[in-house]
């Protein structure tokens, strides 16, 4: 009786609330990915076999990261019967990057695309959504894997944003740049080691920038590929702003320059 | 014995740690007072009496804010003897308005001000304050009640910046305006409201930006002391950046304009 009045108040303990944003059990995950559903994660038991293997296969032709776990780890995240499967349905419908950018161009926009290459803290990514929805910035791409997923928070964060501004979602992000610039656009890197600062550079032109992660900057194999490295001017002590201040003062230098003041 | 070897293995048990930013103690605390030493905030035994009153006379003449609570607040804060007063030591150096805005004008810089009028997120405080050391700002002034506190949290998203940055800590925001207009400066507020872009408006004098709570923005008493209201264009469906995106962009058109690119 006691647990069950303790049940009463709380009438929705955490591990039940999860359930909005879960398909668990393994028909329902199948049928989750037949239909088209976006799915951000799965987790799969990692001692399981048959239909799970079938789950894993479609995942991976789907692109869709997969985890194997112990069984201990998806009971924790749920108390239904989840027959060793657990997807993670996507808050967002993504976009795809080269549609995206087709589309700008045939409306005779001048695209300005974000990169955001493995930014791991949510609120960065949600204040970065916001600022590229403010802004009217074309797309948003992250990457498939290490990046901060887009939860409850990142959608708290974005005010709201991250419903209206398109992500896109890709495997790799080489080959979302080598993309961009073959679609015509100046793919720009934000580097504190950059010698030249985006007061200097022409922003009028159909573009990309790169903003890296929160310890390591963008890394260097997509500094590589990128047209420019660009930086802010410092004077201080400390040699960096955070990557969300950052990217709002780059992609609003782009949009003095398209006003023309 | 079981307990004392749980405490050799948690050597820093939570209640602990905390003595580090805290002084316990009717004398300690009074003598910390006499001292000088910065103070953020005092809790007092709100049935306490005889020194209690002494104390809490000698912060308000230091305006120090005193909180009046129950004894069992103050037990939960330490397990050392507090005889009903704790001071939590400010983790920075307050340095004084009027003083730092003299010191710049006499070393003929343009001062560059931030005024955080009732941000509660410290996040939002760290960030800006880490922006603010990057781009040179003269100062940042934070009221004395309603603000976000300079926790340890704050000290970790400025990136050390807010051991660097001036803080002033004011009884009234009004008042510290009013100071700056005597100084010479401009005071400009950030209003989503305002017709006039920070990109039309001239950043070369020396001046202040205001900055407002995350949910309200710039409070009205203080957009009516301003000398102008100014806003950020926004071409998307949400109206308003993050305050330390916000602050950022206009905080860096200033040091474009005065750069002279």
């Amino acid at each position: 009786m006691e647990k069950r009045s303790y049940s009463a108040v709380n009438r929705q303990p955490a591990r039940f609330r999860e359930r909005e944003g879960i398909i668990f059990g393994a028909h329902p995950v199948e049928e989750a990915l037949r239909s088209g559903k976006q799915i951000d994660k799965i987790l799969l038991n990692k001692d399981g076999s048959g239909i799970i293997h079938e789950i894993a296969k479609m995942a991976a032709e789907l692109r869709i990261p997969v985890q194997r776990v112990p069984l201990e780890k998806l009971h924790r995240e749920t108390d239904g019967n989840h027959q060793g499967v657990i997807a993670y349905v996507s808050p967002i419908d993504y976009a795809d990057l080269e549609t995206v950018v087709s589309i700008a161009l045939f409306q005779k926009k001048v695209p300005l695309v974000l990169v955001l290459d493995r930014l791991t803290d949510v609120r960065n990514l949600g204040a970065i959504a916001r600022t590229a929805e403010c802004a009217g910035v074309t797309a948003i791409v992250i990457p498939n894997k290490e990046s901060a997923p887009i939860n409850a928070d990142a959608m708290k964060t974005s005010a709201g944003a991250l419903n209206y501004i398109p992500v896109c979602r890709v495997d790799n992000l080489i080959d979302a740049i080598l993309l961009l610039q073959q679609s015509g656009l100046q793919v720009f890197a934000a580097s504190e080691k950059a010698t030249k600062t985006i007061y200097e550079t022409d922003f009028t032109v159909p573009m990309a920038l790169i903003m890296g992660n929160e310890e390591e900057g963008v890394s260097p194999q997509l500094l590589r590929r990128a047209n420019e490295l660009l930086t802010i001017p410092m004077v201080g002590k400390i040699d960096s702003l955070n990557v969300s201040v950052a990217a709002g003062v780059m992609v609003y230098e782009v949009i003095r320059q398209r006003m023309g003041v």
